[in-house]
């Protein structure tokens, strides 16, 4: 049996990437840039002024520290540069550029002026100042053309406001796949539906689709029966017009587990089935046809704390694969509390993270019901990833020990 | 003049919640929930099979451990219960209801048939079995009317399938409050302007519009110029329309900085201006007159840095209050070199955070050009936020010492 690492080298083995489509930026956070952002100017393209106050010229300032220098003239933000006369100072505004001739500020509070808010001023004694200080440099932070931006990023605020700056209006930006998903189950009945005493309302479904708005990806939600019929006239339909399918349920060995079977007779063709990890050991993942080429088909087990983790641990590293989003960096959190667990498998331990005080993340085990309990979800906010055959007699993961974590929330 | 954390209080005791709307589940993912959401049956809502296998009495098995059991009746997933007859088993299917008389579930890899594939079968000699194995217990999760979702969550994919799961089409949550944001600056042209080589284009009103998007909010993006009448204009129908304001630029001591005077005159009652911090210390609050209530107005500096650092600080803690969202735990990272920082001022470090696999989060500074570098948050995840007034004689923050981590991306 495939561990979850092998199990998901296989999965991104398969993973090709979308095209690209051209989004406003207003449309464009949380989505995948796909092109190289460059500065169009130095950044900042002018020596800019950082403080309210005079500018001059050091050199001259500074051969004669006391003198009083006219300063009634103005270089306001957003105007073009003033030419310094030799002995004065320009008043010069946040944002402003330098005017030419002069290479440092000094802010009004470190002035003095002969009549109360009027010129000529001089800086007042002892106040330390420094060559070009209060100046930011053109230049100093990108030269023109550095690249600001690379492909794969996903896209946060400050890269928005950067590609605003460079003066695009639209990003190209990874398409999404057009997913489909899929519950299986003849217990399961609608939200709206008043179950009978051994029926279920659907809920696995919601679980994915909300997962995936993080990423933007739309999905479809469907449900199909346990009958072979119905699952091949579906699948078949589904495989036809989307990206990839995900299933959950009828993936075990039951009698009414023909999900398998029923992909296997659309010519899906399996790349494995059981993966050594609980929950979620029944995972099957295959290959199926369609139109504009192979269709990746998850086929999740379907207890929904099994559909959950196949979602962090497989579909979402494929997701961001496709959409050409590099891995994000590994997290790590500390356990918080001895756990015993015999089974050679990789346990996905429901936890909730805290951070200490003493900067480490401690995780602390949430005991629930097994992997059908959907409502103990509710107190967790990450898995912590226990590897398989612990060399210890008594099965033993230690409170203190360090393990990967999946974070969601 | 005000800490951040003083500064911080004064806005909070202004944030008046919203009110609430119900939208649909497919919707409702980041949204703050404001009902209470109760379980409307038992967690499961019957005794479950969890395996499988065959569903048997445990007292009359044990009785006989080596018996063969006919088991031709199926109990699947999503039937009514069957009721088992004396000396009998009945296969059951993961998911489904146990029969009348069951209590106990063994595994098909835990069976031998007398003949491959058909009954009767028994339980393989030497496999442990307990009572009420493979069941997973009506009400064992959560019983009928247990609260599941209190007000005040943002709900993410576990509580949408909850939700589900009692039957919610639709969910209560906080409406969403109508913002602007307000650019000023005479050297800012439009992001799809060519600009003078004095000039540079807007990126402020991106920056927030982005951020704010991590939580649905909508804003509308204005420039105003740096000229009192139209900033009195611009902001007076801004104050008639708006929840609140979010303003960049203007606020400093600058000739054109207009921002708190044209604010005076509308009416806007100051609370605060300036806060000890850097970036961002001409920070500028106020409450004006509305339509329908005081309208907090956010007067950020506009050095782009400032902005941002004035969004996660102030602006997105009076957001979650306003949205009745409570406040998240704190998060600590640990420095990951020295930093000298002499003024008496909260020093908010650009960082990028790094989870160590000793379970810490390292936090390395990531130097940049100042409050005017917008480029520097290209590299940055989070903020450290370091305490003003150090207690040694080198204005030192150790390499090695934990603060409170305010992250982003």
């Amino acid at each position: 049996m495939l561990t979850p690492d092998q199990a998901l080298a296989q999965i991104l083995a398969q993973a090709l990437p979308v095209g690209t489509e051209r989004v406003p930026l207003a449309q464009a956070t949380g989505r995948v840039l796909r092109q190289t952002v460059r500065a169009d100017r130095d950044f900042p393209p002018y020596p800019r002024v950082t403080m309210d106050g005079i500018a001059f010229s050091y050199a001259q300032w500074a051969a004669q520290p006391e003198q009083w220098l006219p300063a009634s003239a103005v270089q306001l933000a957003g105007q073009p540069p003033l030419t310094l006369a030799p002995g004065t100072a320009i008043q010069v505004m946040t944002g402003a550029v330098l005017p030419h001739g002069a290479d440092t500020v000094v802010r009004y509070e470190d002035l003095e002026a002969e009549q109360k808010g009027s010129s000529p001023v001089r800086v007042r004694a002892g106040v330390p100042v420094t060559l070009g200080q209060c100046v930011h440099l053109q230049g100093s932070d990108r030269p023109r053309g550095a690249e600001l931006l690379a492909p794969g990023r996903v896209l946060a605020a400050p890269d928005i406001a950067v590609a605003a700056t460079v003066g695009l209006t639209h990003l190209e930006v990874s398409q999404l796949p057009q997913l489909a998903v899929i519950s299986t189950g003849d217990e399961l009945v609608d939200v709206a539906a008043n179950p009978l005493p051994h029926q279920i309302r659907r809920s696995n479904g919601y679980l994915l689709q909300a997962a995936l708005q993080a990423w933007h990806v739309p999905c479809q939600l469907h449900h199909l029966p346990d009958q072979l019929d119905a699952l091949r006239t579906g699948l078949a339909q589904l495989l036809d017009r989307c990206d990839a399918l995900l299933l959950s349920g009828g993936v075990s060995e039951g009698l009414a587990d023909l999900v398998p079977r029923a992909l296997a007779d659309l010519g899906v063709a399996k790349l494995f089935h059981k993966v050594a990890q609980r929950p979620g050991k029944p995972f099957w993942f295959g290959l199926g046809p369609g139109p504009r080429g192979p269709v990746p088909v998850f086929a999740l087990p379907g207890n929904p704390v099994s559909t959950f983790v196949g979602y962090y641990h497989y579909v979402l590293p494929w997701l961001r694969r496709v959409l050409q989003a590099p891995e994000p960096p590994p997290q790590f959190a500390v356990l918080g509390q001895d756990i015993k667990f015999a089974p050679d498998l990789t346990y996905f331990l429901q936890v909730r993270t805290l951070a200490q005080q003493n900067g480490t993340l401690l995780a602390h085990p949430v005991a629930g019901g097994g992997s059908g309990d959907l409502a103990n979800l509710l107190d967790v906010n990450g898995l912590l990833v226990l590897p398989p055959n612990r060399k210890n007699s008594e099965n033993l993961f230690a409170a203190g020990e360090v393990f990967p974590l999946v974070s969601f929330r």
